[in-house]
């Protein structure tokens, strides 16, 4: 694969794209397989090319440095993942990566050499698609993931992580932790994912959160019966009572707060036949919002009304929880900047929050952090269709561009 | 095999379960299936030593008759279906051919020849288990249903109806069209599958209405978006709106008549992921009241509420009927006879309706006809945990043999 000569930002999406591309037009690019490497290594060529020291962790993620000019400086890194979903799109991580390249090569090629020294990252994995794990990237950059929480997972097809990892060149006998004690702060560009750029006709979204979220598991067992023996009043209905609690959180979650999302989309009937009665309903419930104070006080309140109608409908509901991500906030002094930058060039932006994980949620735990946002047509992500307008992936290389400037020039 | 020789209700229910007695206890014994065939035969063997004059129609339905002594009297029929569901219990079905055969075989034997005939019918097929039709046997004496029917259908395995039919026995080339003109009243006497006489202590059921059924496939179609990413105000929620949607129905149900009975069963939900959002909800929706009136207009509101939350929640309701079955009227005059003897005799009762469909329902339209009910333990039935306690089984047996006493002596 040769890299454009033209170095548009769109067109070098759809050449990175190029690596794991799928018949419908997507992109399938899993941690440690055959297009993941290679797209690793083109990258690695691209940038050595473009006269970045470039380097692998022993975990696989690609690093493109430029030194700075002051001795011992702290690095600023930016990027994004190089890992997508089954049948994903193309700018999902990608363009993070590709912007990234684009911003400092043409600050270099423009201003010289910085103060800071500045590193652009492919990071190896973030959405957990082909191990049950998730940011094993950023994760072990930051210090949270290491090789012991991988020891003995698997993929789909039964090969174990260690064994994938070493087959894509990483083998666990040169493994030095990658965790960074130099990086000063983390920029991450991304695609938004959703549609609230888009319906507010703005270009850029500034992050100020990323979202908590908690994950559970709702069980409602009634009594299976008879669909036309069993009056009304002497049924213990799953199906009617789960959907009693699932009006009940919706209603909930639209009064308590406009950033507050709850979605119920997964849900198993027990016996599952028309005419009779079900017995037990099981429903997933996500929630997320960045203030763990809001998630606490709505948990708090539909469990209650979900003991109360139990109770009323003489039915059992057991809640268990798989999940406990908590909010992450952005760094103010960077959104600061970052907004100052975005006025001056007379974009339109909104400050938003991310109601998706991303890489700079890590990072937000580990140093100062930004996330910043272009639109995603129609909101559509994780799928062949994903695509953002060209005007708009510029931008924000170009915001990306200045505000790299501003912090290491 | 044997049939018992102290001729007891509960022992002879056992004998003929052994025909389709499944390992865990259950009873399988469907349309034209070799048990269902030995079933039969044992049934005519049984009711010839007895002296009964036996004979099958052209689709397998068996009649034991006991020649009136005035001359061309009209027929009284009394029995209910041999087939039974898959894994089935003992009762369902069987109980009302064996009650049936011991109350006419007592009432020979104690008073002789009656004055109008009478005949135990033993009914090839109720429930619809192995062919996707029900009532073949009613349907075929009353002149609902005929060869054409059936050609061309065929069951689970891909036998043809017709080729099943033969080989149990009744092939076409020997059809004669088994409309009966010559019966005069049916009753029938079955479990009740269904709580309302235990949990009011009653022995028998007199059943005044069977329901009417219609049965609906409701399908909500949204937008599948991100959990995360899409707040509440943007979001097409197929699952919040089917939620909503029945808790609706179940609300209106509950307020509109104590009688009516409204059952979400079945789900299936697209793509039924926890943090996508549904983008589609199709759900079963069945409703029974004794009726027309309470079932138009019951229909009317809640497809009405449907419509106004689609509009809500900018989602689309489709509303599609599948089937419509009419209430049925039993005859008050058997009624009221009815009552008279369970009075007499001292027993627990209640009028009631029937929410499941049997062939009285059938034969209801077609000539005068009375359901009765015995208790079912736990409400239970179509599962091999069916029982009625052996006191009540005998109650049953009692009332059939005073009713046909009356109504034939």
């Amino acid at each position: 694969m040769k890299e454009p000569d033209k170095q548009s930002v769109s067109e070098m999406v759809g050449w990175l794209a190029s690596f794991g591309k799928t018949e419908r037009g997507g992109v399938t690019r899993l941690l440690y397989s055959e297009p993941w490497k290679q797209a690793q290594h083109a990258l690695k060529m691209l940038m050595e090319r473009s006269g970045f020291e470039t380097y692998f962790d022993s975990v696989g993620n690609l690093f493109g440095r430029v030194e700075g000019s002051v001795h011992k400086s702290k690095t600023i890194l930016t990027g994004s993942h190089i890992d997508t979903v089954t049948e994903g799109g193309k700018y999902d991580g990608a363009y993070g990566i590709i912007a990234s390249f684009l911003a400092v090569q043409y600050l270099v090629r423009k201003y010289g050499r910085p103060k800071k020294s500045i590193e652009v990252v492919s990071l190896c994995e973030e959405e957990g698609s082909r191990f049950p794990l998730t940011f094993w990237g950023s994760g072990n950059i930051t210090g949270i993931h290491s090789l012991e929480g991988v020891t003995g997972i698997t993929d789909q097809k039964g090969i174990p992580f260690l064994k994938a990892m070493k087959q894509a060149g990483f083998p666990i006998e040169a493994y030095q932790a990658p965790i960074r004690k130099d990086i000063e702060r983390f920029i991450e560009l991304h695609i938004e994912q959703g549609i609230v750029l888009e319906k507010n006709k703005n270009t850029i979204g500034i992050v100020s959160h990323i979202v908590g979220q908690r994950r559970f598991l709702v069980k409602v067992i009634g009594e299976c019966n008879h669909a036309g023996t069993t009056p009304m009043h002497l049924r213990r209905d799953a199906m009617s009572t789960a959907a009693e609690l699932i009006a009940l959180l919706t209603k909930t979650a639209r009064k308590t707060d406009s950033d507050l999302v709850a979605t119920v989309g997964q849900m198993t009937i027990n016996p599952n036949v028309p005419n009779v009665i079900a017995g037990e309903v099981e429903f997933s419930l996500d929630i997320r919002h960045h203030h763990e104070k809001v998630l606490d006080s709505y948990c708090q309140e539909i469990f209650s009304l979900f003991n109360k109608k139990a109770k009323q409908e003489k039915v059992t509901v057991s809640i268990s929880q798989w999940m406990d991500g908590k909010p992450v906030e952005m760094n103010p002094e960077m959104i600061k900047l970052a907004k100052e930058i975005v006025q001056e060039k007379g974009l339109r932006f909104q400050e938003m929050v991310s109601g998706a994980g991303h890489d700079a949620q890590v990072f937000g735990c580990f140093c100062p952090t930004i996330l910043i946002f272009v639109p995603s047509k129609d909101g559509i992500s994780h799928s062949p269709k994903e695509i953002t307008r060209v005007e708009d992936l510029d931008a924000g290389v170009e915001v990306l561009s200045e505000l790299l400037y501003k912090l290491a020039y």
